[in-house]
């Protein structure tokens, strides 16, 4: 007997050794870093029903359609959503190409640092910082500013970056979806070119799979070059009934579970409930002043500008079988780095 | 010895005999509708190129990305395509809500089988023939329509379904780039909730991967029940330089293979080769008037109203380096049932 034999014996070993790894792996807990609690029985009673052959809630796979809002939901959105420090630290570098920034509003505010004054101006302050910040380039160059923004930019009080500051338990809940054959989406009011330049990175999700909103682009023949021009024009508002029009255009099909935090994802989950068979409703609410933010303002918690869960989306979300998650209860970690 | 262990035996030498059996299909032909011919030549030797890790045109398998226009390039559009049809028996269905359409154009014409009075109105009149037929019910109700339609609707020459009138090498070609881990998309100016309805059953196609022209649509409770009701107005307009827009849109990523038939897919064809790397173009030329249609006007081909192949378009794709197919040459085959 050579050698041979033993190194094929030894592989046929390792390999069942590995194999039982495995199984044990799979078996783990694959959310550690949700508390045992009703939120978390909910998500995989309804993952075990829906991904069982034998269970009348079965949902098949081309079916398992999983949507999740961004700011608030997969990473955190205050002081305010990074998308907005982004455009900020943009007018900076785009502002001496505009002296006429110096006087106008928002930008004259806005780049003396006063957020306060810049902001009263409301939603449409935020729109003309949109689009003077978002608009003129190329795509590519877009993406790039992006990718360039986001290696280093740091989030105001903790001071990590912005790609650290995601949620760890809804990180293991989206991998958790994807071993179970949903196919996964964000379907998010913020802009779907500054998420898709670091969501496959951070999130697994690639372009595709990532739903916002978006600016008006044009073909344009530049040098010689074929590129996609960014107008300043709003193209699609992906938020509150915008979500299942954004949905419907790109995925087609009525999601059977949708994921959100706030008053902008109430028609996406009213419209994921809608649907025939198994359906699953989630709101994060904010409520841990200590390891995040605690704002609402349901249950009495602080309002804010942006990210609102109101007490009326909270009553509906009770009356109607959502699943609520208090970030404080069921979260064992809020950030990898708070473990 | 018991019985049990030759049963073993017996699966492991049936095991071996079924790999040899796979390992044989994956070598055949994978284009068997194909002629041999620089063309198809042309499509294997970029997919081997691409696929293979130690070649320097390797393509990393998630940004695979190839689409395909559907009217004249997936399957026959001659000679109006199917949807023009659809929307002629869906006008015939709602008239008798409609009275006054008896008299308005194009309406009146198109109900007295007049097509060519009415399309003397040119796309204005195809416009208002798409909105008053696709429009006012909900995204649900219309998808329903478009079923049932499809299921028993003929084509007008060859009084096949048309869901049979689909391109048998086109098929192969989806599947073989399917197999080699390209992510294959629908990329066409005809209606994406039209072609969802069947694309899937068709194609293998799921609705995120459809990418077309669309009405608009807004999110609302009827009777208590969330819909998406489709609006008169056109929301996006998926040809010419909308293609490269809508790619960007739903896939955020330049594709490296892309495939079409006329002047509608230049901008496509162009945005793909602009993207660093291998690339890969290709147009079909509807040159086989006995198997299919001969229509350019490229090449002293008849001159059509919809799916022009200008002489410009070809001489754009020689200088380019874009593969053309020819319909008499390169296809064994045109559909599954001229086999």
């Amino acid at each position: 007997m050579s050698v041979f034999p033993k190194f094929l014996v030894c592989i046929a070993i390792f390999g069942i050794l590995a194999g039982g790894a495995a199984t044990l792996a799979q078996s783990a807990d694959p959310l550690p870093s949700w508390n045992d609690g009703p939120a978390k029985q909910a998500i995989v009673n309804f993952v075990r029903a829906t991904t069982d052959p034998a269970n009348t809630q079965f949902v098949p796979p081309e079916e398992r359609i999983a949507t999740f809002d961004n700011d608030g939901t997969l990473w955190c959105e205050q002081p305010m959503p990074a998308q907005f420090y982004f455009a900020l630290d943009r007018l900076k570098v785009l502002a001496p190409q505009h002296p006429e920034w110096n006087t106008e509003e928002p930008f004259a505010s806005l780049l003396k640092g006063d957020l306060k004054t810049a902001l009263a101006g409301g939603d449409q302050a935020l729109l003309a910082l949109l689009v003077a910040t978002h608009a003129g380039t190329t795509t590519a160059e877009f993406e790039q500013s992006v990718k360039e923004w986001v290696a280093t930019a740091k989030h105001p009080k903790t001071g990590k970056l912005y790609t650290e500051m995601v949620y760890q338990p809804m990180l293991e809940l989206v991998a958790y979806l994807r071993a179970n054959g949903f196919k996964t989406f964000i379907v998010s009011g913020g802009g779907i070119e500054f998420m898709r330049a670091w969501a496959e990175k951070v999130y697994g999700l690639p372009p595709e799979q990532v739903i916002g909103s978006s600016m008006k682009t044009e073909f344009e023949m530049r040098d010689g070059q074929p590129v996609l021009v960014r107008l300043p024009e709003l193209n699609f508002n992906d938020d509150k009934g915008g979500k299942p029009v954004g949905i419907n255009q790109h995925i087609g099909r009525r999601p059977v579970m949708a994921f959100g935090n706030s008053d902008g994802d109430r028609e996406m989950l009213e419209y994921t409930q809608g649907g025939s068979g198994a359906r699953f409703m989630l709101l994060v609410l904010h409520d841990d002043a200590v390891r995040e933010y605690a704002y609402g303002p349901a249950k009495g918690l602080p309002d804010v500008r942006l990210g609102a869960f109101t007490q009326a989306l909270y009553d509906q979300a009770k009356k109607n079988g959502w699943t609520v998650v208090s970030m404080k209860e069921d979260w064992k970690h809020i950030f990898a780095f708070d473990k």
